[in-house]
């Protein structure tokens, strides 16, 4: 299968091409950075020297169109709606890692994003790129719309026990804590190493753009709309996400019914694991275990001082929340093996 | 004033000795360390060199009452059960670092501590040394008994709304950010750099023992007793705590409304600041800013999505959450200005 | 084959363990870890979770005999010379890890290590396995002792102007940093996450042990012993090392005089880049590039302001400048492709 | 003394106002910077809020002339050269941090700068502002040039074997490591989190601009001109230098000849600290331990395999390096205790 990237010099842009490079279903046609025409790859991703000799291309869609089966397109919010349906028009598939075709309703995104959807009919095509609770539309589907980071460890924590309904729909916390390569490689005051070095910096607090897709994807699983309190902070790490969601159970619960009710949603998952182990110093999910692996670490206590359930969920934000996820629904739209040209164990300690 | 501390090879210790020597009201006349008997005090705490030429000394009460008119402790949870009542029996005044006497009800120790107080009479006499709850009690006490660095951070967030009786009592979440250095100076494989670096790992995130005093103190505010979901998570810092404090208010607020019930509050507080700005990096409280310093810097947003309050927290967890809320409390003991002997401005960044 | 690995709990073991899971030519037999009996792999290896379902193993000899054909040692200085003895006796082949058999001359373990060597005859029979220095040794090797991660990254950078005589060689200085994983995995005050972030320490600033290594093999090149003035400084990073080597010129160089010797050397290696670019971030080694993979990147800069050529040698101390490094003297040994089972391109930025 | 800063919202801008205000000799009458006119200091220095109410005003010379004795300059390179000589015109006094005035021949600035000087005639008259060389100079300076952060380090390191002609003069190799601060608050590629943690990136690795002013000062110590190799290293800490100064004695040395030389170059230091012990983790110089000092920590060892002395110098850039430099010689053209102002014990760990 031919394959273009279009924003392939970002950081997520980076992850696919290592990923895809070691894809043996595919060949890399086309890598798009306007930034960059002409420059070696492994000059922005130099973790590829030695790997490739592919050179970033400007923006031309009919020389991607003529060589291209399927293109990921990884640009930033708001540009995805003037290229994609361009691409789709000549049959070519797309898997889109930005927000412009998540949410479903086209309302939400001048209330969320501040500007409107120019083609709002793509929206009911487009479908949300969460294997673990749409493989079965991903495998037909044109256009894939990859959930976001902080949306896709969010969603994959909270899904079994929403399902059940088991927890108080609107007192949901997600506390979350994220590295910095989840702002992408364009340097700014807030990415400055002495400013995020050290720190622990809370930041969009309320009002966050993801709450509107983990709101969406949540209220499919019962006809109850929960209300997420989400709250994300920049820690000093580089990579990774760790969600930690606060609930509060309606009746009071035994552990293994929760296990029952992860098993029962993620227990044949292949990139889902359940960490809770009694012994050593990884009890529960850590984002540092899961750094390069495309893995959701999810874990759980139940606390009795108050009926709160409290689930831990930890990602590699440029993999499993962007660069992985998306290949893992390239295989489910090929119809092989979900694993195919995803790392295996990556290292420890990193 | 002349002055002991017991437990001055700890990182606390050193805060304290650092504070003390540019402290104009006070002699240091011994510093106590079991295992590093004679040595320098800069061989431990290298900060010190050029400083002062003090060596450690053993354990030896007749020594220390024949020099002292206050002791400081420092030793770990169970130990000054033992040796402040031998002090306090001397005439001596203690300030107790560790949780010995932090607790009002002897019940409370068997709970949350696994042990039985072996002087549960000294539990009322001593007083709890938050000057922003208890400064006339403090001003007269011969026992202070320190909070524990995660119960002020999370004790003065709270404590103006649950005084006026804003949020739902039950549903308070505590989501807190600590740095390395809280688990003390003692190398432990969860504090060994490959495995602290680069992570967000979760301990403790239910039934951590500050809770007991949490509730304690923010119980005293009103009759009801709140109960306090509290979620630690070890961040690769070396100093700071960030408590994220997720509300839920009985009604719609307003930010003036907060502002004022803060202000009302702290608004004469020498070592809270509130922060809340609408420009720049720093619009909310982060343990960068803190760094080294007493502040306690506090600040809230207003979530109108589900009528959440969130409060931020920010402090050194060695100054204002050990060393330095220490001194602060001495200092009113001898009536005088609370900041004599805390630093002033502290470097940034760093 | 099939394999087994003594000392599997530590990094270097772990290390071993994900790429010896991911080749195709290997089978793992026994992973033994005397503190770790009976334990799941994946407990101490938190990456390897949902990999596999190994278990620790006691240190017995003759279950190990019984179903291996090579065996890796990785165990501390001065216990493989007890090990590897025996099993040799059993004509299984090892490849050691440590600094056991490493050094020809019996008379350098009580000048560097401080112990004699029990089993001299065999510092005959090892081949240091070095892949770049001495690959048809290592295919017909019995006893294969990996290289140590400084003397790997100092060695690779000097061998080149070492062996065409161009630079004075005793006026060669080798700064290097190195990462917090290259000491082990046992806590130690020195590894204490707030004594070693934020920090630049250095240590055996005179006498590292390396040095009788590097000076050993570089000798080799020609007839003249150069002398090594190595200091290493610990500074906050978990994985790598960049040598940085301060070299004389004996008379005036141009860089393609270099570029030829470099690439005359490594030209054909599959795991040495030659990194030298005039845009971008990346223009010299530096060790965040190598992280998890096998490659030793070298780079250099001509000063024409004193005749001095500083040579860069990055590498990730725990892949080739351990694991890595010994399966690819595995492969050699196999006589199959040198990277099978190395894993390809590794992530970035991490 | 009224005091004014021009370039005061850079890192050493901000740290020289949080030692002038706790300067008791001082009033800071004008804090300058074009880009934050009339933002609060505390919002760019967030350390600074709750100590000052001061806000950045524009650059007006007539203003500032009207209302300032002495002027601090933190302003970028090449730009000095024009406001200074108005500063002085008007009888006020100039402590600069740049390096415009820096070099003595003129000729320096176009072969290490890039640039001709335009008053070569201050040149002259500016006195290079390292207290431990100069101090009598200093005291009757108009216009001091504060040495460059890596120049101080460095210098101090090497003048006592320099001036006692005991190592070879152009076997002299200077390997440094740096915080991130020392690059300033302007975020680049280079200081971007995600480019910067976790790595070691050599940079300027030959021709950096500070070997200009390191062989000018260490040449006046005897007459003969040293060659400095040097090389810095970016390494992930915010503050801090290390120097390793690897250098060759001309004949074999004793460590008490050593202590002697240094003991008596900086015996009264008020801000220089020898640091070289048997035992525990701190036996030479790290940054770590300077972090907010005005300290430079310097250690040594003799390395007898090559008749090698390693000098290891230690500051924190921003203060000895910087403001905290400037402080010290503004006490010194004061004539008062040359503490003054300057901030006692700092905390550890950080």
């Amino acid at each position: 299968m031919r394959i273009s990237i279009i924003g392939a010099s970002g950081y997520a842009g980076g992850e696919l091409i290592r990923e895809l490079l070691s894809h043996p279903e595919v060949e890399i046609t086309n890598v798009v950075s306007r930034s960059h025409v002409d420059e070696y790859v492994f000059r922005i991703h130099p973790n590829l020297r030695g790997y490739t000799e592919l050179k970033f291309s400007p923006l031309n869609l009919s020389s991607i169109t003529s060589n291209s089966d399927l293109v990921f397109t990884s640009v930033p919010h708001g540009t995805s709606t003037e290229i994609v349906p361009k691409l789709l028009s000549t049959g070519i598939k797309v898997i889109d890692l930005g927000a412009d075709f998540r949410l479903k309703d086209p309302a939400d995104y001048p209330r969320w994003y501040g500007w409107t959807h120019s083609h709002p009919e793509l929206l009911t095509e487009a479908v949300y790129g969460l294997p673990e609770l749409h493989r079965e539309k991903i495998r037909k589907a044109k256009l894939v719309a990859c959930p976001g980071c902080m949306a896709t460890a969010t969603i994959l924590a909270l899904a079994p026990p929403i399902k059940e309904q088991i927890i108080e729909p609107e007192r949901i916390v997600v506390d979350a804590k994220i590295g910095s390569s989840g702002a992408g490689n364009v340097p700014t005051k807030s990415s400055h190493h002495p400013e995020r070095a050290s720190g622990v910096r809370p930041y969009k607090t309320i009002g966050h753009r993801h709450i509107a897709e983990m709101e969406q994807e949540l209220s499919l699983l019962t006809n109850i709309r929960p209300r997420i309190s989400f709250s994300p902070h920049a820690v000093p790490i580089i990579r990774g996400i760790l969600a930690t969601v606060h609930t509060f159970t309606k009746k009071e619960l035994e552990l293994p019914e929760l296990w029952k009710m992860y098993r029962s949603m993620y227990g044949k998952e292949p990139f889902v694991r359940l960490i809770r182990d009694r012994k050593g110093l990884h009890q529960l999910p850590d984002p540092k275990v899961t750094t390069g692996s495309n893995f959701c670490d999810i874990g759980f206590e139940l606390d009795p001082h108050i009926n709160r359930l409290v689930i831990l969920s930890a990602i590699d934000n440029l993999v499993k929340g962007a660069s992985g996820q998306a290949v893992q629904c390239l295989n489910i739209m090929l119809g092989i093996d979900e694993k195919t040209g995803i790392p295996g164990p990556t290292i420890y300690p990193v």
